[in-house]
């Protein structure tokens, strides 16, 4: 699924938003990292440190898939984009549905929150440069200590 | 996040949806007020009585904030709009699958359902003037009395 | 709620999924039906044959609705299309989170998949040619044999 082509800057940053949801319920943590910048603030909670490059992020990411999770869903909704006035640059936000399946047997975790992302238009395609995870609650997930929302 | 700047009607209603699951749920309930006309028809469902002005509806969901709900999480899709011929009246529904917390301690709520809206353009933003919840159906939630899809 | 009407091909898709679940979710199959080509390709998983004629899937439809479910809602998000080239043909996915109650009174069926379509335009409506339903996981669901995502 090629992203972005034919989409206006809206429709291509909420299309962002689902690229990250089906490379990383897919498990294709290496077509996840496509979606950012190099240089990254990304912030899944209190519970790990923030990671601040591609590398990095990969690297956390495929060990989730790698230890942690057989399976999982990220059902995005509610997506809102307020665009910089610069044409480069935005602020955006989506709810987020997530649920999980663990490797342990452990029962399925489920968590009810949001990211908010900045993203940039670099080369012709928007990317994520920083993205936050708050929650409004969890049940059963492997991590109950998340940032709130705000 | 600035509401319905440079959006299409649709876009706009569909943002309208977004704004009011977004104050609800950061419990900023007179920000949610400010997304409805003064005279209203909001209907929960049959256990309560239709709400009919914007400070009756500001008083019953703060009330549910303050006494119910320790935090709320308002999952909306599946909107549709379709625009009236004036130009400025729209019927609009959403899905909304809702995941309650009790101050009470009492089990997580989630409802299964969808709004039903009436909107208007006023001075330039679209507003809320009618709103109904229908339910498919509810698991643990404080009422288990709503109104059925239709 | 009339389908397509002033909207442009991707909105006029989005909105073919958000019919099919209106639809369903109501129990108007006949109206379900109308969203689908004559012939049709659907495949609900590894449980059932694909179904090939638009008279098949109403009938097993219908035979859900009578036989299986009191109630479902099919909440649909991270709805991508991509249109082909010649522009009366597009592949599109919406992730879908569906809950069912059971006439049994058997414990509600929970699913957390998507849908991916092949859709075509004929006669100035988008219809739905294929569709093909996979799933991250399932929670005591009737069926716990599904296609996974791929």
């Amino acid at each position: 699924m090629p992203d972005q082509v034919g989409l206006g800057a809206r429709e291509a940053i909420a299309d962002l938003f689902y690229a990250y949801a089906d490379n990383l319920d897919r498990g294709d943590i290496a077509g996840l990292g496509r979606l950012f910048t190099d240089q990254v603030h990304v912030d899944y909670g209190p519970h790990m440190e923030p990671l601040t490059s591609k590398a990095d992020l990969v690297e956390a990411l495929q060990r989730g898939q790698d230890e942690l999770f057989s399976a999982t869903s990220h059902h995005l909704s509610n997506v809102r984009v307020r665009l910089e006035d610069d044409g480069i640059g935005a602020q955006a936000t989506a709810y987020v549905y997530a649920w999980h399946r663990y490797r342990s047997g452990a029962p399925d975790g489920e968590l009810w929150g949001r990211y908010d992302v900045g993203v940039r238009l670099i080369d012709g395609d928007w990317c994520v440069m920083r993205l936050r995870l708050s929650c409004a609650g969890t049940r059963k997930l492997h991590s109950d200590h998340m940032h709130p929302i705000r």
